[in-house]
Order: C-alpha cells, then sequence, then structure tokens
C-alpha cells in the first residue's frame, strides 16, 4: 500500500494552536505510520462546544476525498463514562470522536451507517496513568492505527445501533402560510454572519426569489433580537457596504449579514436550537 | 508525474482559522489531486485587505520553489464581476487571486509576465447555487487542477494585457536634498514593526550607514504622527529594551520599531499609501 | 533515500500565523528539498519567551518519531551574539535553537548528549544583508540541509560541552514533612489550567491518592495568589462546572484547574521559576 492509498486525516478541536497538544497528538500519528497524512481541519471550535464540532463536521467533511478520517475531540467529559467512537458516514467517511452530540448534523444530513466504541484496549503505550488527553492517546492514536492498516474497522470495539448515536436537538425547517422557520444554525465568527438550517430549496417553494425583500426575525428563546427588513441575494456585493443582506451560503442554506460588517455583533446574535429565524415577504 | 513533480499550493486568506471554510477548500484540492501538497500560507490577513493580501505575497512567494502555486483569496468582490485571475511572475511562480490589487507588489518588484481571466468553466461541480465562497469552488480548486495536470495554464480561459491587472496607488520611495521619503508599507501585527518601502540601498545613496542617528518623521495623510530620533542599526539587541531603532528588515527594506515592544501599538501607526514617512540624519 | 526516509521537521515560534513570515521560512526548506516533510509546532509561543519555548519542547518532541528535527524560534536576541546550536536529545531527536534557554527542560527531563554551535556558513544565500530572521535564514535553511542529507550533522560546526547549554534557573520539586513543593511550570492558555512539575509518582511517595482532598497554595515570589482547598481526582467530570481540582496532567505532573473554567484567569496564576506551588493534605 502506497502513501496516496491510506486516508487523510483531518484533525479538528477546541485546543488551538497556542500550547503544545496538537503537535504532540499528530506526533504520536507519525509514530504509528509516517506516512499518514494530517490536516488541520480547526483547532478553534468554541471550548466544550460539541454543536459547533457537529456543524463544522458538516461543513467540511463531506469535500474530502471519500476514506478520509476525521478526528473531532471536543470533550468536556473526557474520561467520564461517555463513549468514544468511530462512525462511517453514507458519504464515505469515517469520524472519530466523543459521541457527545457531535454527530448530530453528520447524523441528520448525510447519515451514519454504522458506528463502533473505540475500546481502551486501543490507547497510545505508556500513557494509561492520565485520562485527560484522549485526543493525543486515544482518538488519535486509533485513527492512525486504522489509517495505516494496522487494525481493521472491525477490530475496534463493539458495534451500536446507530440510533443510540447521541444527538443534541434540533428543529427541523419549517413552510407555513408563507413563513418561513428554522434556526440559527451557527455564525462565522471571523465575517459575522449567521447561517440559519433553511435550505435554498425551501424559499422556492415559497415562491421567494433573489430580488425579494424580506422580513427577518430572530429570538433567543423568548426574547427578540432583530426584526429587520433585508433583499434576497445572490452575493455581498448587491448591496452598499454595512447594509442588511440575506443569501445563499455555501451549503445552499439562506443566511443574512452585512455586506463587509458583522450582523453577529452588531445585534448580538448567538446560534442553536434555542435561537430561531423566521423569514416572509 | 510523481507526487513531487507538482506544483506545491500555498493559500492565503482572510479566513481565519476559526471556522470550517479552510478544511473544505483544502478538500477540494484533495479530491482533485490526492498528491497535491497543501500549505498554510496565512488565514490571518485582515478581512477585506487587498493591499495585505499584495504585500504577503511580496514576502513570502519569492521564497518557495520555482512553479509553486500561490492561491490568495482576499475577495470582498465575491459573486461580482471583478475578474479571478492567474498570473506568472518573472520568479516562475503562479498566482491564482481575484484581479483585486493583490497582485500589486509582485507587478511592482518581482514583475507579472502573464495574466489569464478564469472562466466559470472551471468551477467545482455542484456549487453553482452559491456565489459566496470562490476560494472553494473556483479559485482552490482551478489551481488544484493546474497542479495536477488536469488542464494546462492555456485553458484556463482568454489571456489579458498584463498592464490591466488592478494596481493599488502606491508611491516609489525617493531620495532628495539628503531626506529619504516612503511609505509604511506595513506592519507586523505581532511584534509591533514599522515596514517600509524604501530599501537600504537608497540610504547607501544618501551615505547614511548603520550607527548613524536618524530623524524619523511618520504622517498619515496630513496629520503627524512620530516624530522622533533613532539609530540605524543592525539589529535590536544594540538598543535597550523599549528603546527605538530602524534597521533592516527581511526583504532589505528599512523599518523601525522599538526593541521589544511595539512602535505600532505606542504611536498608532497603519499602513498603505497614505502613510507616509521620512528619514534624515 | 526515499522522501519517508528524511526526518520529519517540526516548526515552533513565536512568529503568530498573522504574517508572512511562517510561510517564507517553510518556502525556504522546500527550495533545500522539495521531499521534506513540515509540521506546525506551535507559532504561538509567548513574545521572546524562552522559558516558554523550553516546556513546548519538553511536552510535545518526545511524542515524535526518533529523528525529528525540531526547529524552536524565539530570539529576541537574534543578531547578538548568542549561540545558535543544535542539540542531539537521548531520546533520538534534534532541535535546531538559539541557544536561550530554550533547551532548559529537555536537558532536565530527556537529557542532551551532544550540541553543535551552527555557523554562519550555513546560511541561506543572498540574506546576509539582514540580521533578524534567523528563522528562515538559519535555522530552518541549516535544519532543512541536515534533514535532506546535504550536509551531515559533524558538518555544522563546532561542538561544545552540554554543561556549556543555557539552562533557566529551575527549582526541583520536593517532598518534605508531607508537603510537596514545586513551580507553576506553565499554564494552557486555552482551557486556563495551571501545570505544575510536580511528578505524580511525588505524590505516590506522600502517600496522597486519588480522591484525598488537598491544600493547594501558590505564591508568586513572596505574594499569595490562592489558597485553596480541592481534591485529586483522576478527571475534570469529577466535580462540577466551574469547581476547583487537581489532576494528572498528560505529562504525568500534578496540575489544578476549574471544571470548564481557567482557574488562570480566576486568580492570576503566571509561570515560572519564581511560581512556587505547595501540595498538602
Amino acid at each position: 500500500m502506497s502513501a496516496h492509498d491510506k486516508p487523510i486525516l483531518v484533525f479538528q478541536t477546541d485546543f488551538t494552536y497556542a500550547e503544545g497538544a496538537v503537535s504532540s497528538m499528530y506526533g504520536v500519528v507519525k509514530r504509528v505510520d509516517r506516512e499518514l497524512e494530517i490536516f488541520d481541519g480547526t483547532h478553534y471550535i468554541p471550548r466544550y462546544d460539541a454543536w459547533s464540532a457537529s456543524y463544522r463536521l458538516y461543513q467540511s467533511l463531506p469535500f474530502w476525498p471519500e476514506g478520509t478520517i476525521y478526528v473531532s475531540v471536543v470533550d468536556p467529559g473526557v474520561g467520564t463514562p461517555r463513549r468514544a467512537c468511530m462512525a462511517k458516514t453514507a458519504s464515505g467517511h469515517i469520524v472519530v470522536t466523543p459521541d457527545n452530540g457531535a454527530l448530530t448534523h453528520l447524523a441528520r444530513h448525510i447519515g451514519i451507517t454504522e458506528v463502533r466504541e473505540i475500546s481502551d484496549e486501543h490507547r497510545y503505550p505508556g500513557t494509561r496513568g492520565t485520562s485527560v488527553f484522549h485526543g493525543r492517546d486515544v482518538f488519535g492514536y486509533t485513527a492512525a492505527l486504522l489509517a495505516s492498516g494496522q487494525i481493521s474497522w472491525e477490530e475496534v470495539g463493539p458495534t451500536y445501533p446507530v440510533d443510540q448515536i447521541v444527538c443534541l436537538p434540533m428543529p427541523e425547517p419549517a413552510l407555513a402560510d408563507g413563513v418561513l422557520t428554522g434556526i440559527v444554525d451557527i455564525i462565522d465568527p471571523n465575517f459575522g454572519n449567521a447561517w440559519t438550517n433553511i435550505p435554498l430549496e425551501l424559499f422556492d417553494k415559497a415562491g421567494i426569489a433573489y430580488g425579494d425583500v424580506l422580513r427577518v426575525v430572530v429570538h433567543h428563546g423568548d426574547e427578540l433580537v432583530l426584526d429587520e427588513r433585508m433583499p434576497l441575494v445572490r452575493t455581498f456585493g448587491e448591496v452598499g457596504k454595512g447594509e442588511l443582506l440575506a443569501y445563499t451560503n455555501e451549503l445552499m442554506n439562506v443566511s443574512f449579514t452585512m455586506n463587509q460588517a458583522s450582523i453577529v455583533e452588531r445585534y448580538g446574535i448567538g446560534f442553536g436550537g434555542d435561537w430561531t429565524v423566521t423569514f416572509e415577504r
């Protein structure tokens, strides 16, 4: 098997790159098999936030070659009885992660076909005395063993029913009486855009087209956060700098922002299952 | 063709690494050709800032092997009629970028020998519904096709005259009556140094040598920002901690700062064509 | 020699990824030898902080394959007569670094078997006019020459006695009258944990076991910074959110923090030889 026949490993964590953890985690992979290719997904998932981990997998994993192994380590429960797992997606990828909600979006949008619990047997030798860095000692190490062919998928641990995977509550987008309802599924922390879970095709179904001006309302629980009118456009440049707009994001869901400014900061918008958004003409 | 015969791809963007965009962009490259090597240039170009993109290309690209393809995505006009292009430099490198000023420094200091417009034909399949992520769908994808040999340089799109490349206004450094005039071309956002566009050789021509004490004056437009005397030295350690100094930076241009402190923060120094700096004895 | 027979290069610096320095440094490596593999250790070492550079080497380097070359560039004395060196560790790794204290932890915990001064002869051609970027021009370049086999270890420069290596003052952990004394050796800037230099085995020797509640006292010089009681536990999840705990970190040293909160921010804890910590029942 040549180096390029082995799956790529992509890592995402909430470790940041500020200290030595990512480096030691990658070092262990290279000790297992020098030929393995490693990529940074992101190491800036918000601390302890399984929802964001879940969204970033959904956003990125499908664009990698089939067979790619994504290692996701956002793990506030490290060392507790939460399951460590490996999941196969319907798209032909593998995710190695604590089973703490990180598979929510993939399960919903792509599908999980099989999941196995990672047994404590596959642990980087000599690290049994510490229980706080499973990224290095369990997740990265097991992924490397699998990618290198030193263990097979079946050897990883017992399989368990995919419907036992921990999924965070996530309301479905809906269309009723001309009003589209969804959630702010994630924000772009850099450009300050708010991304909903409502696909463009549901806007099509509602008879809404590019150029239409929409009323957008955001609630956090019961609290009103934003109530504004803005056009649905193809791209930012169709409105002036600082003006509001709705657009179709890179995952074909409708999003909203301000041109070259942050709607997230301007209105204090967050994300998750309790951030409701509605669109109507 | 073996993996190491294919050009390296280096990416610079204003995306940051905080979310999943870089990962999905790199995933597409690997889907095109598993053998391609990818490096981070930086993903921390200031948002929407074509000038900084231009400077970082000038600072970094010449140090990569000839043939390297640099993909630069700072693209506030994404989806608008601004040109997407591929440029060949006199140094034998290729840059894939929106033609929005990002080639300014390379055109001035290295030279652009040929430029082609990227046609919409080379677009990652299945992404035609979204117009906001050309880094993934157009720039990275086209660069990967080119690096892998799946398309040739000539297939990319129509060529256009290099003098039509968008260049930002950039005054030339000058020497008159013993006064050197230039601009603060960029700042180092980490160490807080201010880098001018005046080469050391112009100081030689002015008869200024290491050890000389210089008067340095910075204006932002008409506003005086700094007026101080400092020695021209070879390295930071020649002055005390916190003291002012001028020195020759890594691109052989004279720069100025404080030893182990930020002159940028201390004086509020910015960069660009309207940040004038003068040096005299 | 195939690509995977050549040592991996891992880089750590205080450059950040905010500008083009890392990219040009890596480009030079690839110009020396296209086949060399490069990894980011971290580029977020606190500015000018040789102690942190030293700790991150200790934390990460042993997890990489033997033969790996770690290039560490935290170099406030760049261009001054401080030594540039290459050190071999007892673990079979090589470190290329200014000899300014960055080898302190490796010398203490792993052992340095040989050290050579890097002579100015090995310098990236065409960069002799600038004395401020040895990461690109000397350290990275020399490491690349060595990794590629273009120069041998013996060609690098004169050897010097390992006991001449600059080591920062570092008190030894101690146990006396049931009180364990050590230092806060480093903090985790992301999760806000405080890591001591006291190994778990010294707690064993003191008869302290998981589940015991300990009094933890931190002084910065003479100033009292923290005086609290907390349990020694195996993992964070054994205490409530925001509660204090002591635990065994990834290097088998006892550390202390709050579950999903930053003890570093809450109490203003720093690190280094003058940050004393004691544990007792």
